[in-house]
């Protein structure tokens, strides 16, 4: 058997192919695929049920002209192989390498960044109302997963979309493969199927999709199913995209490359709105993602034959809020837990095995999670809500509008604050710290280790305001282990070394950077007051004066942006206070968007790589 | 005929009258709106339309421990007045006053604040899911209105509602009377109610509301109509809300008060979800709110015999925004401009009149809004999209990700920004300074007068990067005239004045009142520089590290929070250039809510009662 892939560079390449090739290509990029990320880690499930359909989109339109633009877009690994980069498939997700994601900056195929959920359809509605402006004749295609359409933002924009008559083609592709037999929505769905050809050529297709449907699945499928469910509801009945203005197709096997290339070029025909419905599996090819695509949706390296993950997990920041907090509901009824969609990612899984009840997977929801925990809070429950940092700019309003203004106590817990890493600038969170404080009622406060984000969850409970907990992705600081943790006081620092010469003032994970560097200072005979800040708000003025006021030399780290967060309230301070000849240094990230990388690659190439000349 | 009115203080007395006393009630009510929205201005048409809505559900339910949750809350003076605050009615929306919204310092019959759209199902059912945790057993309603529900939270919570099975009331308040007979949905819909009973009851009603709907009206009601359309199919067929796990009940006549009290006795009896129809009409029983809702929809003080506003309006900034627009897009074919439900309010009329394929109005739906335009923008379009400052809020991760990231041209344009007076805590925009401020790759503006307004929007027009211009409700400051409009320069100031006894450092709005303060002083023989900052982003560090240490002597006044903003970057430039013995006055908001009040007034309390002092 030849091998196809090697003579395909651009999709100009692929559109030779006949059929049997593209098979032969689909497996062939799915063994790629799975050789890249068992080394780089990364998203596999999901790039392996969507072969088929990248090879029958870029078959079928005439990229790069026509626009594809991929919710989410972890599932792109296929389409980078496609145009031009798989000879650098290899550096994925590493700094300086290939984006994880589409990047405008990477190729003219990627036609817009994503990252976030939910977001496609509004852009590839205004990349159709360009070209229609300009009189251009371009297809555009949004393609989104079922997941996402649980996010408020995708049914503002088929909302809008579909009323407005605009070409548009909308791609869904169903992986959740939750349709199964007992679901009375299929039912009413295939009567009502209009096009009565395009029914009899993907009877089959929906049969063997059918068929392939598991009847039972774990306990975390099965609620995924059900809140997915209910949205699903709202599109099978093609009632429903036609009264919304969308002609709607399907559904068809997404993993048929003959089917798919002819349903698109049905799509591709029509001049209105459009809507594919593509059932695929997640993990297909790969036996073990097969079985366990959650394992496999984001995965480390990984060993090929057995699909155990070369290294072993360490413990992590969520993991230790998941812990503390099953504990703590024990004695306390008022607590619940809400996430959006993200229980084993935010440690949660124990706490939804324990307490069933007080605990609400509401979907890719952020907004409505909030308010969710808003109402409970006013009936007197205390509900904790982690969400990764960069997602919390998704319900910046809730937290303002439904939590703040009357004081509710929910404890917002940040995950993934900070740096995060590989995934790249849409998914840092090196903001939360700022748009956080400037919101009145609340209190924010970050731990230097898994103890004190123990301390701060016990003590966050208790409050009856709302106040924010932020930690890191990963684990602790593996060289310094602290020993002293003193009881958690409203806006409060602990002090962790006395000193003279030298105040470093550090928030966060970055305490323990700050020990490092105390560490370092106290060898070249200088005496240092090491500062763990734990509150940015209420921010402990009376120490912060007394400690610079006191050495004079002033160093901050925080794992945020520059503006608006510790190095910012120092100069505050600084200026407030007509504090004079104070030597400051600040460390913090650039105001910029900061790439992919390992957190230490990026922490050395940001905030440390000048940290000799303290 | 006695006045019933007089006899109704808390719910207890109105569930003792009978239904014909009600409706004079109702009657009486009405009157009594009129009389105090036409002095005090405020929502009419919407409050009008819920008066029956308002008496049913205090009748039939045990209120406060039943627990209403009003969606937007501007439709609660019925409610207001029902609930021991009709003495008070006439402080509505001033300064120390009775609050425009619900307010939960305000009643205990106010079960949640309110004042964005969309957040009423999450908060509601938050509560029901409290109630059920604490096995307590009263009612939770959310009161909802048709345009509400195209805000994508409002989705994300009816998904998550249905699902959950969990005892929860959604009363949908569809005012917009868009149900026209040519409507295919309708006939679709009717066939489908299932409790038979119930549709030959509500038969009459249905018509009657069929009859009472215009066939025709203004274009701009006919949009409004056709944004709301398509989600109204989504929720006529009683399919979907059955799929969605919800029982249907409606559509009901919401001016016939007995036979609300009759469906609302038969959604309490539920122990799932239920939604319930009801069809009413802004601004009932006034013809001149009837006839014109939009214009009634909030209003100023008016005359009641002829409707006619009492005080002349004044140019403001959105008019200055929108003819701008105008002007620019004549000769500029990639502008076009984008509103979330807001043609008037941001004053795009004129342009939507002018330029009607190149402006989009996506309902409430901010966050589609700006993807859309994110969308446009990558298509070498200049997308400009006015929101109100407290909605950017909603909007904020779309800000970050899908234009700031990839650096698109979109003129982000920050309408009722600062204080805006009688709308109170939810709709001050005194954060958006700051939120913004942190956000890599945005500039930021704020114009000192019209004229400088317009500058800016034609200096944004021409950047290949997003920008944000920030503007407040409302006219010029009457007493300051500016001659001077240098011409805008990228992170460059204005200086108006130069001088070497103190340093004003104003933006926005604001300069006018660093101009009065400035005259003051002179007048105190001090010489005064002042500097117009225009931007906040990139800020002219160079001349602001001039001035300061010219003068030691520095004032600095912002419409916004006094975190983050211009004092902010001042301190910031102080520390870190070690500027000695400066003294500094920062004049900016507390970081609290700021309340309901008179511009004037809350400038006043929170800005300048101290001024004296200078």
């Amino acid at each position: 058997m030849s091998n196809i892939l090697k003579g395909v560079d651009k999709p100009e390449d692929l559109r030779k192919l006949n059929i049997s090739q593209k098979e032969q290509l689909a497996n062939e990029i799915r063994k790629e695929i799975i050789n890249i990320v068992s080394e780089t880690g990364g998203h596999l499930a999901s790039n392996l049920g969507i072969t088929e359909l990248t090879i029958a989109l870029h078959s079928v339109f005439n990229t790069p002209k026509d626009k594809i633009v991929w919710d989410v877009g972890h599932q792109t690994y296929v389409h980078k192989i496609l145009t031009g980069r798989k000879d650098k498939m290899n550096t994925l997700r590493q700094l300086g390498g290939i984006s994880g994601f589409p990047k405008i900056k990477e190729s003219e195929y990627d036609s817009f960044d994503t990252g976030h959920s939910s977001t496609s359809i509004s852009i590839a509605l205004g990349m159709a109302r360009a070209r229609d402006i300009k009189n251009e004749n371009n297809n555009v295609i949004a393609v989104i997963g079922d997941g996402a359409l649980t996010g408020g933002m995708a049914l503002e924009a088929l909302n809008d979309a579909g009323n407005s008559k605009t070409k548009l083609i909308v791609i869904l592709n169903d992986n959740e493969m939750s349709i199964s037999k007992n679901v009375g929505g299929i039912a009413t769905f295939l009567t009502k199927i209009r096009t009565r050809k395009f029914y009899k050529k993907s009877n089959n297709s929906i049969r063997k999709a059918l068929e392939n449907t598991p009847k039972v699945g774990t306990p975390i499928i099965r609620l995924a199913r059900r809140i997915k469910y209910s949205l699903k509801q709202l599109f099978l009945p093609n009632m429903f995209f036609e009264d919304l203005g969308f002609k709607y197709l399907g559904p068809v096997d997404g993993h048929d490359i003959e089917r798919l290339e002819w349903i698109l070029k049905l799509a591709k025909k029509e001049q209105e709105p459009v809507l594919v419905h593509v059932i695929t599996k997640k993990g297909k090819g790969y036996i073990p993602a097969e079985e366990n695509p959650d394992k496999f949706h984001a995965t480390g390296s990984f060993e090929i034959e057995t699909g155990k993950s070369k290294k072993e997990k360490k413990k992590d920041y969520s993991a230790v809020f998941g812990e503390k907090l099953v504990e703590l509901a024990k004695n306390n009824e008022k607590i619940v837990a809400i996430t959006a969609a993200m229980t084993d990612g935010t440690g949660l899984k124990q706490f939804k095995e324990k307490y069933p009840n007080r605990f609400f997977d509401v979907g890719i929801a952020e907004q409505h999670a909030i308010s969710l925990a808003a109402g409970m809070a006013k009936e007197g429950l205390r509900p904790v809500v982690p969400i990764y940092s960069s997602f919390y700019q998704r319900a910046y309003d809730q937290v303002i509008h439904d939590i703040c203004i009357e004081n509710m106590p929910v404890v917002i817990c940040v995950d993934r604050a900070g740096v995060v890493g590989n995934d790249g600038e849409t998914h840092q969170g090196l903001l939360d710290l700022a748009f956080f404080n400037i919101v009145p009622n609340l209190k924010l406060m970050a731990p230097k280790d898994f103890k004190e984000l123990e301390q701060m969850l016990e003590y966050a409970i208790t409050l009856n305001s709302p106040v924010v907990i932020r930690y890191p992705r990963g684990g602790e600081n593996e060289k310094i282990k602290f020993e002293k943790h003193e009881e958690i006081i409203e806006g409060k620092v602990e002090i962790l070394k006395e000193g003279k010469d030298v105040s470093i003032i550090a928030i966060g994970k970055m305490v323990a950077k700050g020990m490092e560097i105390a560490e370092k200072l106290e060898k070249q005979g200088k005496s240092v007051e090491l500062i763990n800040a734990r509150f940015l708000k209420p921010f402990d003025k009376e120490k912060i004066i007394e400690t610079i006021t006191k050495t004079k030399n002033v160093i901050t780290i925080e794992d945020a942006s520059i503006i608006g967060g510790l190095g910012t309230k120092v100069k505050e301070i600084i200026a407030e206070n007509k504090l004079q000849n104070i030597n400051l240094k600040c460390y913090a990230y650039p105001d910029k968007f900061i790439e992919a990388g390992n957190v230490g690659e990026l922490e050395e190439k940001y905030l440390f790589s000048v940290a000799d000349n303290i």
